[in-house]
């Protein structure tokens, strides 16, 4: 690995270019940031069409029979994965888990030989989660042209199939999104889920996005969308809110523990509780990314109430990820594909 | 999580019941204990039908074909993990492995919202293993109607798929379970496999079952069926004995390993070897769960012997798993599906 | 287990016996020890046509369709079991993957109960890697005539997929064995790739075999083919070569660190740089077993020049390895086939 800095050529504006392809056709998904209204709405669509009941068949096709997925997490996670996992194997690809962490990246090989290496294996989609900045667009940026990358978490800064199941839960609940104000709480700071979601609610043109957080984690400025306000207090956050997001502290990535609130200091003054829902619009709904803290970020029981659309947000991840890797497929162009 | 004892509010009684739909097919697996003779003998009837020889192809259907059926082992398993893994395959459905374990499981979330996630992705059987008493069957009972849960091992107390092999490896050797004499021998206390494969074989008639233990590894009253006798020489337990079924000791449950005899000592008074078979019944067969430690709960060279059919309770472990997997499954009915 | 003394019982001899069936054909792959020529050409050709551009979907076929390949892996792994993965995929097969390490084989189940197990669960071949010699021998002398197993790395004797791959790599470049000179540069003493590529190379008649090392890294007398030079000066090792192949440090294989030279100073006296090139034959090509440290054992530049033709080892891997799973799938004639 030439070293970390290196990671940092791929500035917003490279991102954007690299993820698209000479004809305007998603070509990696890295970012949230310039993404098109038109690529979003394609992708909320065909996402829709992946979409069954619970207690029906999950939809299935050949779209990606023959293909490799893998994925490259070199952060842990469960539900992401097994989101990608199953939406590869639902369009009938075969999935590859790599079980790679950081150590064994320090064990010598460098990250591109890794991607070299799958490269030559003829993996065609690459699904990876890193906790330093960059390294997505890094892969994108020096692979081969028969390779897809997806950004499955980056860092802080971005998450950008957790904002489009965010905006198909959203859609699917509100239908506009040019009369939506939508209230997320929390750690503004660390989140790449406030940071995807928040610049793919501006593009979809939600007039009032409201991002609110403690005095300490507070976000840097420039680092997310500038509609977007940043406010500290709950209740007038959430007033009138269409939409209602905690987050969960992002202790992984907090460098001074002592900065943050105590658990019962937090949930006093920024868990989202049943007695603010009358706060906000009277159809309010109420998401969560997850992994959630009951009892932290948001009381247990309006986790679980009418208003909670936490679930809906799980089945449309399968969906939504089904629906990139049918778009990002159709740009590799197979020489042997008519 | 809500907590541990939430666990245990899930008695016998309501696990019959959960495990049960209302026209009396299997809903769930989760104990041994009450479920019918009828239950069992239809499941072993329909793993024969899953048996082909060593040396021939495994049988395979398509019976779970666009099913997904996913591990939650918070205790480590290779073995029973496999046997899954495979009988979903051979039944066509997708396989999940979630690797999860107690730590992960603090980090946050809990147990039921992992379940939620899981049901959201449409999984349709969920396969637990846990070291606490109770966690099965919360789940079933706090699951939708389109997820079944089966039992992979819980705490001391329950391992179904472990007993119905059992079952089906016995009756393929000595058909009539009426006139039989079996001798499980070791750490009683500890085993979930005494518990179950006891509790199978008192509803199919089985009128001699005999548990031999060293005192200090004595079953609590009422933890096991009171027609089992509870023993502590080996000699007499054996005696006249159609199945003997050594197991090993649970050194991952004893919380003071002081109360249990040394490796020698075990051996000496416990393990069972070549030489007892004279004392059993002519054709008296020698089972054992595994993993096996020879030399130990067993003389290496009777695990290899005539008598043995240890390799036999492995592969219809596979077969015992696909007739439950089978099982479920019709219970769980697509509103798509007729 | 019987201890580690009994994995030594199978002599090279016996290996030899032990990889052909009765009427010589490959039954496992267990050493490139006295394979045939023939044998070699038939896995090669077999791999090319298992072989399609980077670009074009990879060959696909039915050949291990209800077929099941398991990995026993007791050394980490992510490049090597990756490849064999992907191999049994592209093939029909299903695929176990085994959480193994030497630790789950300490807690007390031997290494041949885990082989019974999966030869009772009906796996067709499995794939073994492991830190101690003799263990796939071993395997294979014991499991059923049902079962083949394929070596994947055995302690510092032997690696023969790879020697595979590496020859294919050779013959797509070179044409003609008969006049080749290779030069094999590193831990000689301590690596598998070393021993079955030399062994490989001599049974296809390549005339000049030199293997390059550091004085404290040479190989004991008898280990290595006795047709290869030891030298220990790069520049004379790697005059006129036809293809050089730098290999890296086994330090998880070296019991003394303290013999072996520093990073700065292994790459001074025998890391290959580009400025090395000129005294090689003028269309050598560089070669790399993976994983690879730029800047250690080659220069990072030269690992990416027009000569280098690692990603090709790489692409090569996954052929030899499908056309080794299709050659020893015959032998294993299900008693129901034609």
């Amino acid at each position: 690995m030439s070293g970390t800095r290196s990671f940092l050529i791929a500035s917003t504006a490279e991102q954007t270019d690299l993820q698209l392809d000479s004809q305007g056709n998603l070509r990696h998904l890295l970012t949230m940031h310039n993404l098109e209204q038109q690529h979003i709405t394609m992708l909320l669509d065909k996402a829709e069409t992946y979409l069954s009941d619970i207690g029906k068949k999950p939809v299935r096709s050949t779209t990606l029979q023959g293909r490799t997925v893998a994925s490259l997490f070199f952060e842990p996670s469960t539900r992401t994965r097994t989101s990608f996992e199953l939406a590869a194997h639902r369009l009938g690809a075969d999935f590859l888990n790599l079980n790679v962490n950081t150590s064994s990246r320090r064990k010598g090989e460098s990250l591109l030989d890794t991607v070299y290496t799958l490269q030559a294996m003829q993996v065609d989609v690459l699904i990876v989660r890193d906790a330093q900045t960059g390294v997505p667009a890094y892969i994108a940026n020096h692979a081969n042209e028969f390779i897809s990358v997806l950004n499955a978490g980056e860092s802080t800064i971005a998450h950008p199939t957790q904002a489009l199941l965010d905006l198909l839960t959203i859609r699917q609940q509100k239908k506009d999104f040019e009369k939506l104000t939508v209230a997320i709480i929390g750690d503004i700071k660390h989140s790449r889920v406030a940071r995807s979601t928040s610049e793919a609610l501006v593009t979809m043109g939600a007039p009032d996005i409201r991002l609110i957080c403690p005095e300490s984690l507070t976000p840097e400025k420039g680092t997310l969308p500038s509609q977007a306000k940043i406010l500290h207090n709950v209740r007038d956050g959430i007033s009138n809110a269409d939409v209602i997001m905690p987050l969960r502290i992002q202790r992984e990535r907090i460098e001074n523990l002592a900065d943050i609130p105590t658990v019962d200091q937090y949930y006093a003054n920024y868990g989202l509780k049943s007695s603010h829902m009358s706060l906000a619009a009277p159809d309010a709904i109420v998401m969560h990314p997850g992994p959630m803290n009951r009892g932290i970020e948001i009381e247990s029981k309006l986790a679980d109430s009418a208003a909670s659309v936490i679930q809906e947000q799980v089945k449309n991840g399968v969906a939504v990820r089904m629906a990139v890797l049918a778009a990002v497929i159709k740009s590799l162009n197979y020489k042997d594909s008519k």
